[in-house]
């Protein structure tokens, strides 16, 4: 298997209403078992998930925790809004769980590449937005692409950031190779593979953040297309009950 | 940039004592600013990094643990070994900081590929490894290329594991963009991109588990690969003081 990703330049900027799928089939020749992968930000844009600092008044819990951690009220609020729990709040660094079960920085509001005063919130179910997306997208011939949303997120343990998968269409987000005998033909113990974190990740590495191009074309993956829109980036999901670490 | 990733098929069988980049170049036809990536498994194989679980003889303290997690005491013996500090040990699940100081489940220890009764630990110093398997492997023309090692994490929150990078020479393990302008001119916050751990990521697309092709060549990232080896992957440990999980 080889594997090629490929920057897709030449896309509008996206303002609300945008059918994204549609400007990308425009842009690439799509082949059978191709994966498109489309950064968050254009998304929340085209969903009108944008906000105006300017516009949300601080309840007195977003304030305080705003003082705490040196942040921006207003931001602090949106987040508080945008999330379930809080995981951390220390040192300032605002960690929560979103409404959708992610757990990352900030519920993952952007303040880059959006007009000054503006942020971006992640879509409501970035999912059912990969599954639109998709639905956008009619080949030529062969199948429809698969279709992944990402957002860069901090690790616990490691510095930098990379590119997860935060909406799914068409691609098998977890590869499960339990039960799958290894060369000696003993029996793999625990091998779950997170497929469309680590096509986020790959896809991250032909964005230049500054040029912004913000969606990319993975060839090779066709294995792990699939016809069906499938259960999305939810499987990634890992629940508080089976975590250790919230 | 475009990216390209492919297996490197063809290794024999990795033995103590194996010089893994001159294996590597006399497959790969390399180019200027190419990265290979190499699978900890073989890299521990050709260090010696191989246990008998029935050589190890468990203190009470592994034999408790083991219990306590249903793990057996040999394997529980190493990793405890292996570790400076135990980060979780619950629900069968043990999380350590490795002597290295990556945080991962069974101080990296894996049981899998190996011939019955035997298990590989993580390189002592990947960094290291990476560094050596740069030195072997002399380039025709052009500079020698970027090297990662890299291992399978699991990771808090998010289901499945992907690779990441455990030893690097001569490539950037992360690119900080803090400080450059974004497309409104406006200064991006906090961007730093793991990109190791991103090229690992992207490397386990093309590897077949099962196949154990333990080597892929990653092309299009000669912006970031280096004439000097650089700091490694000891760029992308998190201190403890740094940290909010641990």
């Amino acid at each position: 298997v080889n594997l090629e990703v490929t920057p897709v330049a030449g896309l509008p900027e996206v303002t609300r209403g945008a059918r994204l799928g549609e400007l990308i089939a425009g842009l690439v020749d799509l082949q059978d078992g191709d994966v498109v992968v489309v950064s968050q930000k254009i998304v929340s844009k085209a969903e009108g998930r944008v906000r105006r600092l300017a516009d949300v008044e601080p309840t007195e819990r977003a304030a305080e925790l705003a003082a705490k951690l040196g942040k921006d009220p207003a931001l602090t609020q949106l987040i508080l809004d945008e999330s379930r729990s809080i995981v951390r709040a220390e040192r300032g660094v605002l960690i929560t769980e979103t409404r959708a079960g992610w757990v990352c920085a900030n519920a993952g509001i952007d303040e880059s590449n959006v007009v000054e005063g503006k942020v971006t919130l992640l879509p409501e179910d970035a999912d059912a937005s990969a599954r639109a997306i998709r639905d956008q997208i009619v080949p030529a011939g062969g199948r429809r692409p698969g279709v992944v949303i990402t957002d860069s997120f901090g690790r616990p343990w490691r510095i930098g950031q990379v590119d997860v998968a935060i909406g799914v269409a068409g691609l098998a987000a977890l590869d499960d190779r339990r039960g799958t005998p290894d060369r000696q033909g003993r029996e793999l113990a625990a091998t779950v593979i997170a497929i469309a974190d680590e096509v986020a990740a790959a896809a991250d590495l032909v964005r230049d953040k500054t040029s912004g191009d913000p969606v990319a074309l993975v060839r090779g993956l066709a294995h792990h297309v699939r016809n069906e829109d499938g259960a999305g980036a939810a499987e990634l999901r890992r629940s508080v009950a089976e975590d250790l670490f919230r």
